[in-house]
């Protein structure tokens, strides 16, 4: 049975001269494949070789560019991406809320040696054109344990953005954003879902949860106004997220669910960012 | 309007050598009160002195008392506590998922200095007796940010149970207990919500949560096995979770849901647990 989770023995940070040695500590046991996982159980390790167009990597927060066919003498991306095999284990992963494993690659593009840096979780998977502009699966990751990486400096690999990494938010800053804007917007909308019209109530009061529609942070960057948030229940939520369905201009519902958007007058959505999340919806279903 | 969150130029650990300088700070405002906050807004802040019978501290994990009527000689509850003022915001401030700051008293009972320690959030709340025989809220509130807290060696509240500080679970730990024992429930319900029949489909494959229904944790201490679990949409999970709805020994659903637990033969529900979860739930609903 695959595992999923810390390696008893490997603390993270530890290094390792070579894929074959890293296949054998049991964090990564393909010595190839960058992504170790089934279609079935989901993804339990990832290698982040630095050497790929399309990653982007900031530490504690990376955009992993999936599994694509690359030709191997120019190293490029010579076909579309499939929602198969390491792509699928990886989205199987987002599903169930599985950790994974990441090991970086450290050095140059011929020579590696390779770090592991303990669990992230994915939190969000799209599908865009790569910089070869073939189809590629896209997943940013953030890291769940309170391990820090602990890196000589100059040895983290350089972020393949030009924008400051620091500027990655914390969980905690997340959270508290959160509560400003999105408050206002539930509300509005009593905690009604916009979508289905469920009020979930509980002793103490009314539940329901805020959506953003072009997601925030990297490389979505959404804005976090009331113009880009939905008031959902967390069903809903979860299907708005993982590309279930999406909303038309006019507001009516495709994909999983039927009818259309309620909306109040003190708070309308933007259609731009309808537009994003749809787009995202259809690359994502196609 | 009621600050959430981080105080800009307060650090965790900052400590104070009143609770008049506590509330000058803004990480406290009421110079009496231990829970400020509204029924409205939620809590923003609590001092958990130490002096309290029915609180238990494990630094990063807090089970707090709430607020009851105390008699002002003997320093006893004598009074069944209400869902109303500081515990009626803790619970806003659950449903709402907002941070509270948490400040700790330290030194003896009649002499406090106080520290402030950082975010956390409401992870659950129940109603209990206390050790006084009154009926008391208490509040699981768990460590958010990312900054220890710096205690000299000795100075931290002892915790007033007997186990061992160290068994308390990190967020990672719990992550991935998660995926073992609970993937196993998803599958055997094939992601069909047991209370509700919902099923969350998206691309990739469907979605459920694990509900365990005697909560893992202090003090609860339910265990992570299959007949602790149940397999529910995330809707139901809130509801379950927040004391909305129980169920009885025959299947039947009480409270918010209507209709019977769906079960399976190879994944039964164990009686004792629901009995457990029942006993909150009336409580919580009193």
């Amino acid at each position: 049975m695959r595992h999923f989770g810390e390696i008893e023995s490997v603390d993270v940070g530890t290094e390792f001269a070579s894929r074959a040695e890293l296949a054998a500590s049991g964090i990564h046991r393909p010595t190839q494949a960058g992504i170790s996982g089934s279609s079935t159980e989901g993804a339990d390790s990832i290698v982040v070789s630095g050497g790929y167009e399309d990653d982007e990597d900031y530490g504690d927060y990376l955009i992993y560019g999936g599994q694509a066919g690359f030709d191997p003498n120019t190293k490029q991306q010579n076909e579309d991406a499939e929602l198969s095999r390491g792509n699928l284990a990886l989205v199987v992963s987002y599903n169930k809320g599985l950790p994974v494993r990441v090991t970086r690659g450290l050095g140059s593009t011929r020579q590696h040696t390779y770090r592991y840096d303990g669990l992230y979780l994915v939190e969000r998977w799209w599908v865009d054109r790569g910089k070869s502009g073939f189809r590629i699966y896209r997943f940013a990751l953030r890291k769940i344990d309170d391990k820090p990486i602990s890196t000589p400096a100059g040895e983290l690999p350089l972020p393949t953005s030009n924008e400051e990494p620091d500027k990655v938010e914390s969980y905690t800053t997340r959270i508290i954003r959160d509560t400003l804007v999105s408050e206002t917007v539930k509300e509005i909308h009593q905690h009604f879902c916009q979508t289905c019209s469920t009020r979930i109530e509980r002793p103490g009061g009314a539940y329901a949860q805020a959506a953003y529609i072009r997601p925030l942070g990297r490389p979505h960057n959404g804005p976090d106004t009331v113009d880009n948030i939905l008031c959902l229940c967390p069903n809903c939520h979860v299907l708005f997220d993982g590309w279930a369905f999406a909303i038309e201009d006019d507001g009516s519902l495709i994909g999983a669910l039927n009818g259309s958007l309620f909306e109040k007058k003190d708070h309308t959505v933007n259609r731009e960012y309808l537009r994003y999340h749809r787009r995202l919806y259809k690359a994502a279903n196609n």
